[in-house]
């Protein structure tokens, strides 16, 4: 059994990572950290727990941790992780981080865009983008991961193959995303009410959102030369789920048939994506509670465009799921173990 | 591994069941009946499922299902079932019923209520009313099983230790229940689209809702005399949960503590009832996607009444989850095997 | 033109009274008092109210809007009224709170229920209590208005003819409430953020909300002898609205027809309240963004008990709608000016 | 006092065209035509209408209506108005026609995107279409009136000061639209069902929906030129509202005051326009039960595109409050008579 401990464990990535290491048959949780609730029931705080998980929240101590766990999640505000971490914690566990510090390649991006001096650049280089789908054999090695964002997730792998193989023009991506509240996370903002998000629609962090780098990044690694796009997020009244509709203008005439089998050529064996028939549009309802991603497309061949559709369970897939899914790799467990839930609808 | 087949799978609880049976590790599902979809994908009807699930819907004949099938669900409406078993079947198969044909015992009772003629009403005497946490015993040696409906369920899980031990009058009982819109199927009707239930509220089938008889039934059973009570269901604007507020007058003056141990004494040692501390309420979310039944309840000592509050997941304690949990205890595997599944929240 | 200031202007009520007001034929709205957002334009802190409404929020400084003010009103918490007014302010201008501080006749009741020290008692002999289908000729002469609380309103115009007649026994009273969100108010809470809210039903308050004995003080003077009654507060995922479901014994085999021309005795010429026909039940869509209050009933004739239904738009005549009504009566305008909205649906 | 009939009163648009017109001075409904209802009270069909609206429902006899009617508005599915209409009618009446028929001015461009044959061609010429802030003049001196649809309205709106004045490259528009539920209509669809809605995202009619070439026309009309773009609407689980987020390449480095110079040339003056300050993005609360626009946009200096957000309240300035306006501008009415409800939030 692989014991795992989780920094910021009563956040809602947090959260649900607790839920899914708790389900996993291989792991166990031995430390739930949270600053503001040290000592307090965990089940008492998410009271779905209730009578499975007996356990009291704990400081962030992460040397301590480091003493007793194979792995640590850092699910935490940007710059905690790399304040936290040094070498002698990196040589007695590993670390998989939810948060953006290790994401970023270069570190005066992470510093423009987070606005914070990053704390641990020396570790930037050996930190692995934890995206399995395209960096397996890398994950499999690295002691420091760094999970990606979920906005990051979805509109990458809804891209990468039209990317990489050329089929439209970097030049010309649009990403337009929206995403459940939850992504918003626990904090008792005003903004994030019910009455306040419920029953309306809104962009917002519009040219400037922090998850635009990380997927400019990516993406330009696939097609071998810098990529400036746009990328607009939108808050939905729904609990979870992401839905990425991306435009690219297409580099030929070329048939979904053709584009399909692109798809195909990069996840057609992969167990976590789906990719769907001609005419079928991706929908978050079809993938909540699960760490699936649905991918599908539509070539308007009146704009010689194509539209590409991808859809994630935002707490999942694009955080907790993708995780475990690291671990696994990580640690040479079967990728799917402890994720293999069918999405829950309705 | 268990040969389970479903008739009427293409329902919200039929297709909750496919699910849970779909990840139960010792059951396989043969057989996806829809008189709706016959020949269509089902999962391209349930697009949950999808790359999970490859099979298509098949008829209702129950003949042909029973020469194959260890187990045959029903999650049909009023009155099929009842009209398709016979002897035949019922020796060569067992059968769980999600319909009310077997529920209530009296003939009578279901045909004033239901309005429908029972079609075989000589299989009432053996039919077993399937709430696992009461009639456990009875449920292990039956052919033929009636799973309980979802408000009663819950509502019978939260006022039985209360009636049974006689805390309060059982002429007093009031129960007002709420219920998630998945309760009320997937048809086409307009009174259930979104934007009619959205942002709403509202009681129906006051005074006159089927499930109130089958409480009555079973709550009689517990107290040695007829029950008469009010039952007052509500639609809310979510898609699972029922949320059960009772009220009862108490028989004594009694304390927290004492009716707490009235519930311990029936429940302490059910996997699937949790009950709360004082103060906490029950709140649908923390069962949602569970087989869980959450109760508490507060004494007002002003009305010397005690108000009982139970939660569970409508599609799952309430129909589907049910009715693996009777199929474990038919068939001898662990009771909650299947089943244990933490509440995903949010 | 009235003019009209608010003390409290941006919480929920608050902005429900300066939409009102600012669409009010015969108000003008001279002050938005809100201590949180002193300086702040009042339309960037509500964009609803954008090219509207052209203000700063100020504070409170009641005695100097009471030397500008015709009427002020305080949307403040609990306590604030009382300790700001005195007796200069109330011989210069006219009050109506929204808050519970001159609701209840006996300050023990008030300090025990709220846990305030009430600091302006000497004023409660003359507050009038604001129900304006009841207490009309009253309010048309008051200086110092307590304005309900929601779930009372909707609570004691459902019950009030059939307590004050004798229909039912007023001992056996029980109210089962469900609200909307907004009622929680705008305060940034973590248990009101959207998605702890969303998809979810719970109780709270059970045996304590202090709106229990506003009601039973209305109601006692309905029937002319003390009532203790249950109320449950539940909160419903919806922005808007409050359903009450009451039951009570009848006191005799009334039948539908006799028990609805009790309500249209009190009712039948009220423009406010819309009485139901038989068979349909109240539902809070049908008034949403109006004044008005719909009421229904149903009589079970297995348990003689009536089954009453009332629905109402919290903010509305829960709040705001009923402090404009009381306003009109007060200023001797025709009492539903400014208020005939038609509902809005969806 | 206008005598207005409404053909096809039981849908959405035509319910809320019933309550607006009901609260307009100057508007009297004297026919709520309904196939489906037809001998129904109006007021039990949308009880929000109870004791406001004291009519039947009728047939669609326009023959008949327009011996009566100033005025008739019609909104029923496509291809009904084409059908119905003829010279004497016009004649006699004014038409507001909700639907497609009279929108584009080539008639093979609607059958393409319609699937149906125009069954009176002739009427197109003088058709005008009733984007009142753009054709305001011509909207005046009409009989038969074309009422935009809903994203159209709110796509249009958004990008058309940008389009007129060359600001964008009308080659790379990029029209990403979201829609509250309400815009699918109140046909019994499982699609349309509650708990389908709900908790998702999709997007729909992705490069087929048949807004595309309306947009397109009057886009055209702006530039002079042809316009080809992609609009992608998303049903979005609410009620209300529709959110255009809009893309273009723009064809110099204009300064956000520059371009905000451009919107303020257009609409600087418009009621029923409100323009947001730099930073502020549309959101639907703000609007919703409103007939504004509100409009805001981002430029974006790395990738060189400006995006352009506009948000409506689909039932009334995409639907309802328009069709109202266009006849306050054909019957020499103030133009916001009528429509000066202030949004309702929440």
């Amino acid at each position: 059994m692989l014991k795992a401990g989780i920094i910021g464990s009563t956040g809602y990535a947090g959260a649900e990572l607790a839920r899914l290491l708790y389900q996993h048959p291989e792991a166990e949780v031995i430390w739930c950290g949270s600053r503001s609730y040290v000592g307090e029931r965990y089940s008492s705080i998410y009271q779905n727990m209730n009578q499975m998980v007996d356990m009291e929240c704990e400081d962030d101590n992460m040397a301590e941790l480091a003493e007793k766990a194979d792995v640590i999640f850092t699910a935490t505000p940007q710059g905690l992780c790399a304040s936290l971490i040094n070498e002698d914690i990196l040589s007695k566990t590993k670390i998989i981080d939810l948060s953006a510090d290790f994401r970023l390649k270069d570190v005066s991006v992470y510093e423009k865009w987070y606005k914070l001096e990053h704390k641990s650049p020396q570790f930037l280089p050996e930190a692995v983008y934890g995206l399995c789908e395209i960096n397996r054999e890398d994950i499999r090695n690295t002691r420091l991961l760094a999970n990606p964002g979920c906005y990051t997730t979805c509109s990458i792998l809804t891209l990468y193959p039209l990317v990489k193989e050329g089929i439209i023009d970097p030049g010309s991506i649009i990403i337009d995303a929206k995403s459940g509240t939850s992504g918003a996370g626990r904090g008792a903002k005003v903004a994030n009410l019910f009455c306040e998000v419920n029953e309306s629609m809104k962009a917002y962090g519009v040219a400037t959102h922090r998850h635009t780098p990380e997927i400019e990044e990516q993406l330009s690694y696939a097609c071998g030369k810098e990529v400036l796009l746009n990328f607009t997020p939108h808050l939905v009244p729904m609990n979870r789920g992401i839905l990425v509709t991306a435009y690219g203008n297409m580099t030929g005439d070329y048939t979904w048939e053709e584009v399909h089998q692109v798809y195909e050529k990069y996840y057609g064996k992969e167990f976590f994506i789906r990719l769907l028939r001609q005419g079928i549009c991706a929908e978050t309802r079809w993938v909540e509670g699960s760490n699936f991603v649905d991918i599908g497309f539509t070539i308007d061949p009146r704009t010689k465009r194509i539209i590409a559709m991808g859809a994630i369970d935002n707490l999942i897939k694009g955080a907790a799921g993708q995780a475990v899914q690291n671990m696994n790799l990580m640690f040479g467990l079967p990728e799917n173990m402890g994720l293999e839930q069918i999405p829950m609808f309705p």
